[in-house]
């Protein structure tokens, strides 16, 4: 039997699993992700990978491949990350190396965890569609797509910073990145508390939220909808945010199919989607894709992950 | 000797180049493109290529290949034009079909008029990248895009559509589609007149330009800059938004390199490209590529269409 291993590398957790040529998962560990420097998390990551072996009793040599979803910005060509924006003073993160090391193969596969999110949506998806994004909308925001039945990487397997977009010409709220007007900055669980505060500020909407204290954060402001007028307001103008950035995003790539991911999107489903749905055919001049909530919940990115390994980074199932 | 055919099919002016192998093009003919029905310009398309074909005294099922670049939007299953958005009431153009026909081949590849150029840029480039798109700015707006060497066409060809990407949120300009806030409706050639005149009236700036007037074109604007406030401001505002546009297409695909051409920007390679060029590094988040104007001027689509039809499709040199 042949043994795959999918690593989720995130901002906040980490996670490994080991799963079967059919991509059923058969055992799991997780962590948090450390955030002291960048040699501490490659050594979690084998640490994970290797309890997730342990607890099947398989050898990590044994694995025959490996995919590696990671928070960008990537190095393909050194196999690491350089330099994590969410991370700040991370610096360099090695994972290629030090695990074609430990699982004793050349085949492991780096990816943004986007990309292994379309990875995974693909491989388990009934037709396994040629052309289709997977979109999350977490502590960051970004896409993975899939084109011709293509994963786009770019040489530097930065293809899909769709989260980087411009979607404000006037450039009111500054990015992780440290760029103004990017469709993150207005629509990340990291940087709604901050849009609400511009937004209580400039346009002084009354509310109860505690805006502007170090706690605050976006999920008080989606548990607030409906009952607090500035909550209201940030849902309301996040979700106008994010219809020019599905918009951006389905007029780049013409997908036929977006499936979105992350802790924002998986807890407020309806908030942040029906108004996607109900007001892309008017700014859309492409065909108009089918979006919808990830059936895979929080196991999407090292699913795709370990689809990836499964698929050596195509997410295509052969018959 | 191998034969090849290039079309380019535009929404003004139609050309048809026959070429050999190293894509020297042996022989053209032109004419405008009709703008009264669908079967109209799929017979002034076979006109011109029996034209450039008997130039050379060659049949043209003799023909190897053919590329055809052409407006959109494309129907590919159809190989037709499906009702092209710079020629109301046309209607459905058969392309493919017939073509194949007369040139007595299967190998006739129809692309999107930009996506021509990237495959004519990638293909006539000294290192052949893997990594780059081709914008235009003609009548319309749009790009062709290579990520991984693979030329992205999407299901229906309409991948890349960059130029309805939303820009302005506030939706100020109608596209020729019918949508409000598309790149294209500020910045090519077909808008700046109505974009020159919005800017007139909603924010009185004095000018002595034909503003309105029928014939009033995007010429004007340029030849007028440095002498007109208003066709300073024009030039200024058009370039804020191109900044975004060049923005949105980086972040969305992290070309390497970027060639510009299309009426608007080969006949103003500064006034559209400088600020591009000064302020990308400002609004990017992934490696910012080297934008410039096409080496091919004009002939950067038909040329594309042939390399096509020599590559089968991916600009991609064999040794």
């Amino acid at each position: 039997m042949a043994y795959y291993v999918g690593v989720d590398l995130g901002a906040t957790n980490l996670r490994a699993v080991v799963g079967n040529d059919r991509a059923d998962i058969l055992a799991r560990a997780e962590t948090a992700t450390p955030r002291t420097a960048g040699i501490a998390i490659t050594e979690a990551v084998l640490r994970v990978v290797r309890e997730a072996c342990a607890t099947v009793g398989v050898d990590p040599a044994d694995a025959t491949a490996a995919g590696v979803a990671s928070i960008g910005p990537l190095d393909l060509a050194e196999g690491a990350i350089d330099g994590p924006a969410n991370l700040p003073d991370i610096g360099r993160v090695p994972l290629v190396g030090p695990l074609s090391e430990l699982l004793d193969t050349e085949q492991v596969h780096l990816h943004n965890d986007t990309i292994a999110g379309v990875i995974g949506e693909r491989f388990h998806s009934d037709r396994n569609p040629d052309d289709m994004a997977y979109v999350t909308i977490s502590s960051g925001l970004g896409a993975g797509v899939c084109v011709d039945g293509h994963v786009l990487s770019g040489w530097d397997g930065n293809a899909g910073e769709v989260g980087h977009m411009v979607v404000d010409p006037d450039g009111a709220m500054t990015c992780g990145c440290g760029r103004d007007g990017h469709w993150e900055a207005y629509c990340s669980g990291n940087n709604i508390p901050e849009y609400a505060k511009y937004l209580a500020d400039a346009e002084g909407v009354p509310t109860d939220m505690p805006v502007g204290a170090p706690d605050f954060s976006a999920v008080d402001v989606f548990e607030a909808h409906g009952a607090d007028p500035l909550a209201d307001h940030v849902v309301d103008r996040v979700a106008d945010w994010n219809v020019i950035g599905f918009t951006n995003l389905a007029n780049a790539y013409a997908p036929l199919v977006v499936r979105v991911g992350g802790a924002v999107a998986l807890n407020n489903p309806g908030l942040i989607l029906d108004p996607v749905r109900e007001r892309l055919e008017e700014t859309t001049f492409v065909n108009v894709p089918d979006v919808r909530i990830t059936d895979m919940g929080d196991d999407v990115v090292v699913k795709g992950a370990l689809a990836s390994a499964i698929t050596g980074g195509t997410g295509e199932r052969t018959a």
